[in-house]
């Protein structure tokens, strides 16, 4: 009997990363949810695994994990490091932490599993973009320089990629997640459920038609 | 008993209108199939309708189907109007087709169809883009710039409707359909009923999280 | 003596292009002033022609000046033609008074002047765009579908006409001009003569860097 | 009598760099070229500073640049990083090293020059975008995520600094320059001086038109 297809989450959280892990689930898909602590309570259908890509040993550990579950069939890399802040109060070490965490892990995340794709026959890889992937706001120039950066990579990749099989999507998140950590702060529309619909649907479409990008909001979101 | 939902399509043909009605008989909704003629053979879940969106009495005659079919919960417009040359060559006639046929025609149907699904509790409309819509290439005077202007006119119904309930998505199909006329022409990457498939996920979306705007492409399409 | 070069202007009124006629009057341009009905006063270094592009014979008079005046070196085509309503009470009356004024106004102009400029050795067509040929918002569905249309026009335009030596340029006027109708109406920050001073330059730019389309809004203009 | 206006490049080198010095020293600038190392021969109009904006003190030297020449009116960006390689043989250190050099490196000279701009009471920031910097191509990955990181930069400075007095623009310079190093592997038809020219002219719009983004390629690049 065939082993149940993977969905690996990169950046779990208890908003999409929660709602994706059981939109998968519904369908017999195994998860493994990797983030910097294993989060409780267990996931019903797969697992925890804490992995700090952004270690020394982040790659190694990455290249470890496909040894050990082979290559997920779909991942998703959902990993927010949000900061906001007036140019002249934010610090270069807010910069640099938004690139690491969303360009620079995801530039590891894609060395570590296009390879295993591609071999594997395809796959699908899922990077959540923002409102701040296509717009700079005034507070936001860490936030979207590396929000920016990530849909540069994402388009790099689908051109080199998806001619050998594997689909590289790119999403715009229009808005604030209902269970963010920002849902206080800002009006929050974007429902996790309905998202992670979007993504399972992605990851159905087949090549005759693949989306790369595709923008998410909700009804009454302004735009 | 209650009526089954209705999908309309503006511009049906062998094509992507023919995939769709297909998909979503599948899922048991009737189809009405509008073409300026009613094309052989007869749709096994729906009807053809002929009609000619831009002749004096189309917009009557569009409010006349609203009153005898009821308003349809998916309208896809889907009007082709193709005209590719250098530009001293282009006459205004080709100009004027492909805007009458491509922005006109959706600004009729728009019109008919949207005060009786806001009244009707919602909907969903769907403009079919092109790559014309984000780039005027050489010899796509005519073509893009009507494209241009179905894009824009979806955008400005998204903002306006989106708040009150119906759904207006606007998608780029980037490349050639396989059963389009231009198949021969051109390398057809597209696969109808993948693109169809795409649709119908659009339209059932929830209200937490609607696309606007997505790319669909071959696999191997070159972009 | 060589004759001077020529500035027309299509779609001449008391904001933009009276400001276009002072800049290029300062560089001993001539200037021809083109709209519908000839404004008083006269121009100090040129004339006002009374032509409506859009009646029967606008074409066949556009020639007409062509044979008597010559090539222009630089046209602006700066018509433009406001509809802002609600999308139930559009009327498609305006739908299409847009579209005319803005894109079909325009394709004649190109056809009528790109081959005289071509012949000429070179030339300059600037079409004036707005936000709105970027972004069709709520109550721009006339407005903005026209300005996505000319936008698609002017890239055909440019990627056709730049390798046979005549610059295509784009511009996306981002708010209200201090001089227009409109400027009772909203926060006018566009100062028409520093527009007039950047199309200027544009027409200035030497085939080795030539700019297709730039934004251009007032330094407190939120975007 | 007033000190003479400066220009500072960041990433001054032979091509665009020496343009840049060449065409302000006309207007009687004063120019500091700062690189990694001062090349020879020496700047007719001003002088060369080696500074390595990435080194532990380059922050401190930049802040001691402005105690020791003043704020600069003019501050272009124009560090290019380039890397190309299909991905799988793309380097994390060549990832890094473009997103050091083109996005780290501007927010480090962004946050020493515009608070010294803003009390000065105004200035212009330029930076350098490319055809990267809106399309991610398949050997791009490391180039382009890069320059997308930049522009989100750009932008987000725009918003911020131009109703302070700032004027923040960001080019997209779509083809290789003819004196770059690359100049032997591509069709280069970028002419630096007119490329030179073009940031001149920016230098010079009043707040009343500023243009934030504009393209500049030679008249026969494909686009």
């Amino acid at each position: 009997m065939a082993a149940p297809a993977q969905l690996w989450i990169a950046g779990y959280g208890p908003g999409l990363g929660a709602a994706l892990a059981a939109r998968f689930a519904r369908e017999h898909w195994r998860v493994l949810a990797l983030s910097r602590s294993a989060p409780e309570p267990a996931l019903a259908n797969g697992a925890h695994v804490a992995l700090d890509l952004l270690a020394a040993d982040g790659a190694a550990r990455l290249a470890q994990l496909i040894v050990e579950h082979g290559a997920p069939r779909v991942l998703v890399y959902d990993v927010g490091v949000f900061r906001r802040a007036a140019f002249a109060a934010l610090r270069e070490d807010d910069f640099r932490a938004c690139w690491e965490g969303m360009a620079l892990g995801a530039f590891r995340v894609a060395q570590a599993v296009l390879p295993a794709m591609t071999q594997a026959g395809g796959g699908t890889l899922i990077f959540s973009g923002a409102t701040a992937s296509l717009r700079g706001g005034a507070e936001f120039a860490a936030f979207a320089s590396a929000k920016f950066a990530l849909r540069g990579l994402a388009q790099a990749l689908a051109r080199a990629y998806q001619p050998r099989g594997v689909h590289v999507a790119h999403t715009i998140l229009d808005g604030v997640l209902a269970d963010s950590a920002r849902a206080g702060q800002y009006a929050a529309r974007l429902d996790p459920a309905a998202v992670a619909d979007a993504y399972w649907h992605l990851t159905q479409q087949t090549p005759g038609a693949w989306t790369h990008e595709l923008d998410l909001r909700g009804a009454d979101e302004p735009f």
